[in-house]
């Protein structure tokens, strides 16, 4: 059946229910732009993801965990910023249109959509090799946005979730891993029963919104690990003019990295992997308490790894004190 | 040379002079999330476009023309809602870090982004097939911003400049398209002596944002020529659920177009041909002449081409008042 562009985006992006009322949004899909009422006393935060078939995803991926996978990583960078989430643009690139992948895709994006009430109010879509291209709009009280730039010496440093499962996840999933060739499971047959929770790492990352604006006060800086725990880390005490002590045996795992990973790749996982999309932020020493008092009254687990020092880099030490070679790079894009 | 995707984006994107400060930017590129100030009073207008090569432009089009139109061509969906530009995002997907085109390109963002103060202020950038995502963020008076919907019976329909050259310049650059193969120039020699100015009209359209916010008041719709004049009026009276008059002996056309191209294919231009980025408006009868003095005054030309009725579609008459057939549709892009 022949679609035009138009009766795509009424089908699968209006009628689908991703384009709902929420308060803020005067016009959405339908005209030349979407116009939006920013409440007063609000910052508006606005992020955007790309995201390349073969690229950042397996050629032929099933389309609704893509989408899912596609928005959540948007979402993460709202938390960063510790925004909630307002709506979002998508600019699709498709090769055909593909009836079935249109309807996967567009009930992929639904449930964080309704979850967040972040509505889909615009964007583009055309003809091409596959890729996604998001925008996500979040809001912010003026005096609670959370910077990368605040970290200030003594400031503890701590992780939201476990860390590395979105690395393992690639090799589980048999993709291309930057990590190297020596970057494998330790047990195949350990793997395949943790395969369907290494996916779920992959395409369901969790944004850590709740986390990130309920304790946004308490929070001196604040990034969404999506190149891997060092050159995150890296961002903050750069932006910050900081160093960083890392308590490398300290950094938590899931009970699938534990199984399936000798401790080497590990560590290499959660610190060069990437993918974890966990928050890595920073606290001062007397909020501490409080800080971690919240986050187990949300539910989400933190971890404190290290701590802001002067001067400057990261210095990962092992439980006895030893400084620890920590190689490789996070994950490049070119 | 080695580069990153960080220190392209500080090379090309931020010491090109592309990420400069503005009214309203709280924080651009360099953190999870842009965060914008956005004055009271204001609507915030977003729109997003997506180029893909071989698509929308042809392979191995020049870095720097095509910056110029991808940023345009979205600063010309802000003219449709009378919205003044604020900043824009960019999500580039490349085959590899060419220097020279991500230094034309970057370039050829440069003067748009500087005649309309409006810095990029983030985005996102990945290896892959070329395409060119961008979002334009635009602000507009709370009782200003023009929809399509407003249009009401007895509305004079208006467009600016003149119509079909986006058409004739995908003929004159060799590129396909889709209006047929008659649809050709009538005349090469002629069309060879202008070449440049078609080449121009494709890559340097030029978005109409000062005479649609000067005249916003007196607009009651507005949309952007972008698909053909008969699919974008064709919005309008949709969303205005009324029907349209055309007097196509009115339709302007520059000295190129009238040159090179038959009476008839020119036709097929302006009403099919789409990329033209002029705008397609309505006025009240009563402000007719105040909206052609002030576009005088702005040295916009703008021709009343027609008349909102009631009923719907859209009946297209020459001089003589006989209906013309007007087959073939706007550009679909599926």
């Amino acid at each position: 059946m022949y679609q035009s562009e138009f009766e795509i985006i009424r089908r699968y992006f209006v009628d689908s229910g991703l384009y709902f009322t929420a308060p803020g949004i005067e016009l959405g899909i339908g005209d030349d732009a979407a116009l939006l009422h920013i409440p007063q006393g609000k910052l508006l935060a606005i992020s955007m993801d790309v995201l390349v078939e073969a690229v950042h995803f397996p050629v032929a991926a099933d389309a609704g965990l893509l989408a899912n996978r596609a928005l959540a990583v948007n979402l993460s960078d709202l938390a960063a910023m510790a925004a909630e989430p307002f709506c979002f643009t998508l600019g699709l690139v498709l090769p055909s249109n593909n009836e079935q992948w249109l309807e996967g895709f567009s009930q992929g994006l639904l449930p964080l959509a309704k979850k967040y009430n972040c509505p889909l109010v615009g964007g583009d879509i055309s003809r091409g090799p596959l890729s996604i291209c998001i925008q996500v709009q979040g809001l912010c009280d003026k005096d609670k946005a959370v910077k990368r730039s605040g970290a200030v010496v003594g400031d503890k440093i701590y992780v939201s979730g476990t860390l590395g499962d979105g690395a393992i996840a690639l090799a589980s999933l048999g993709l291309k891993s930057h990590l190297g060739v020596s970057f494998a499971m330790e047990d195949e047959s350990q793997s395949s029963s943790f395969h369907q929770y290494f996916k779920n790492a992959y395409y369901k990352p969790e944004p850590r919104i709740e986390l990130a604006t309920e304790c946004a006060t308490l929070l001196t800086s604040n990034i969404d690990i999506s190149d891997g725990l060092l050159g995150d880390l890296a961002h903050i005490i750069d932006a910050s003019d900081v160093g960083a002590q890392l308590l490398v045996h300290r950094i938590p795992y899931s009970e699938a990295a534990l199984c399936c990973m000798s401790a080497e790749n590990r560590l290499m996982a959660a610190l060069h992997g990437g993918d974890d999309y966990e928050l890595c932020c920073t606290v001062a020493p007397q909020n501490c308490e409080k800080f971690e008092k919240k986050a187990t009254q949300l539910g989400a687990r933190v971890t404190c790894i290290g701590e802001i020092v002067a001067g400057s880099g990261i210095r990962c030490l092992d439980e006895s004190g030893t400084l620890v070679n920590t190689e490789a790079g996070s994950y490049l894009h070119f």
